[in-house]
């Protein structure tokens, strides 16, 4: 179930970032998209990320990091900047982003 | 633009719940999912919630609250907890809950 990060035992961080999306640019959205997905995996201090859409645009981001200092680094990483920039731009009509510290974790596996 | 919640300046805190739906009992599942929401609406210390569901049952829930107290009555809530039970035995393959100190915020609007 690929949809779910593996993600240590408390404490680490999560950026949430909530955000809708304008009908603009499908697939230079999606290419960048899958690249910024690649790119945060090969950072330091990366753990994961779960991700879902919605037909109307809205969709959910976490993304999950052992430490602010792994966030600021990706935050600032060049080609992320530049993403970021055209997220500003073109592609969304909304965001907000949320940096949180994860503090307990449980969950229900079947099977 | 109701997918966002509105919150307060930080601190204050998430509980993020990602969860992996099966097919079965989409209505019986609707319809505690919606007084669920109103539910949560009317308890002390609530914030908002956004939600996201994808195609393939994938989900994102993110409540918003003032503390854990709150988190915590609302966990303990008599009918919730049996729409917890409930989660468990019949709507879920997999869900995850992490409980998170939301410590910055910052985001974009348009127009």
């Amino acid at each position: 179930m690929s949809n779910f990060a593996q993600t240590p035992k408390p404490p680490y961080y999560a950026v949430l970032f909530a955000s809708k999306r304008n009908a603009d640019d499908e697939e230079g959205y999606c290419e960048m998209s899958d690249r910024m997905f690649d790119l945060a995996a090969d950072q330091p201090g990366y753990i994961g990320v779960e991700t879902v859409y919605g037909e109307d645009g809205f969709g959910m981001t976490v993304s999950y990091w052992e430490s602010l200092d792994a966030i600021r680094n990706w935050r600032n990483n060049t080609e992320h900047k530049i993403a970021q920039e055209l997220g500003k731009t073109k592609w969304y009509e909304k965001y907000q982003i949320r940096i949180c510290l994860v503090e307990k974790e449980y969950g229900l596996q079947r099977g």
